[in-house]
């Protein structure tokens, strides 16, 4: 049967969520978990890597067992096998024709960026940012992101489909902190970051509006901008269909 | 001249606060950096060690240096050179006769614990609970803690005074998060953990509430619970006469 996660992490200690030779990953981390329940290799499939120093509140993988697991039994074995930063939140029996990867319909990321008092409690959760950023200027230019466009500018990638299309993004102010809220129809390698990124770059007149409209209808340089990965969390994957969340 | 300051760090990585041979503390990676800077010992003065996995968001300390120090420079290079995870939040000139421990009037410890879904981003920095705690019966045992009493019960320490004075204790409850805030004119060792360790305990039954009221009399048994240390925080410390904050 096919068995459905929503897992949390933190990325600090690992090299990214995908399996690498020779470095420990998220991945990783839960197939040894697995194959130490199941004494076999088991394969698991996510909504799609994150880097670095990247955190999850809401990733999705799937794989496959055995009909005959009993899978709260299982989830307690994997959390109370997995180091303190990993966890599954859910696991639950879904349809054979749902992929963690293929089935999804949009994800949102969070940004958090903290411009007042450094905290060292949060060094590596919140990243610091010492700019006097103008907030009207950040929204001015977060609006020219909704919608679909051409973000070859926006990723490292050189190949494949470069459109996307932004369907919410939102700021949160707090006191010191700005939570950004990003939700797309998919997100290619870096784009977040760039996004944040630039836009910051905006508010303390590093580019320009105009250089920005031109790099999103695929024109012009690619963004020398990229916002560190210690803000960034996948928070959530939405599935279409029958498995919707 | 005299210098006070207010730090921060989070505890995870350190053997706790004080100097140790061959173990890395915090005070250790300070005294590192004053050395780097003024190519000399310097020893600085803490308002008290924390433990090990202790985080502090207020902890005070001060130390001495020549009088034609620029204080504001001393203190961007002191946090350039300091490791990510501590922080000096303010640095400014004190009276000769000030000292971080000698003239405290008071410290404030918060203690957070989740008592919800383990959330692996904050492994570190939050005590993980999963009992039913009764909020009602946890409000009944913090009261008995206000006041004068004899923490003998309450501390490892074998000697000295065990009189200590709790000022203020209050919880805080937050969806599944529960922070508490305890203000005493001063703590002995393991006190605040302890605390709340007990009155943990006999929210869920583990002991009653007649034996917690002969042990703050300083009779019957130590207490057996002793709450981790990841959630415990220095929070403040408040100092009297001219020194106050």
């Amino acid at each position: 049967m096919r068995l459905k996660a929503i897992i949390s992490y933190k990325g600090t200690s690992y090299f990214g969520y995908q399996v690498q030779d020779n470095e420990i990953t998220i991945q990783g981390e839960i197939e040894k978990v697995l194959k130490r329940i199941f004494s076999k290799d088991i394969t698991i499939y996510s909504s799609g890597r994150t880097d670095r120093g990247v955190h999850a509140l809401g990733q999705v993988i799937h794989f496959d067992v055995d009909d005959d697991i009993n899978i709260d039994k299982l989830k307690w074995s994997i959390n109370s096998l997995l180091p303190l930063d990993i966890h599954f939140i859910t696991l639950e029996r879904v349809e054979e024709d749902f992929h963690a990867r293929y089935s999804v319909k949009n994800k949102t990321y969070l940004y958090k960026l903290n411009i007042g008092e450094y905290n060292p409690i949060e060094h590596d959760l919140v990243t610091q940012d010492y700019h006097k950023y103008d907030i009207n200027k950040i929204l001015e230019a977060m609006k020219l992101f909704l919608g679909a466009h051409n973000f070859y500018n926006f990723c490292s990638n050189n190949e494949g489909d470069f459109k996307r299309n932004i369907l919410d993004f939102t700021l949160n102010t707090n006191e010191n902190y700005l939570t950004f809220s990003i939700k797309g129809n998919g997100f290619r390698r870096y784009m977040v970051r760039m996004i944040i990124g630039t836009i910051l770059a905006y508010s303390i007149n590093k580019i320009s509006l105009e250089e920005i409209k031109l790099m999103l209808e695929g024109k012009g340089n690619r963004t020398r901008f990229k916002a560190p990965s210690e803000g960034l969390y996948l928070y959530k994957v939405e599935y279409g269909g029958i498995d919707n969340d």
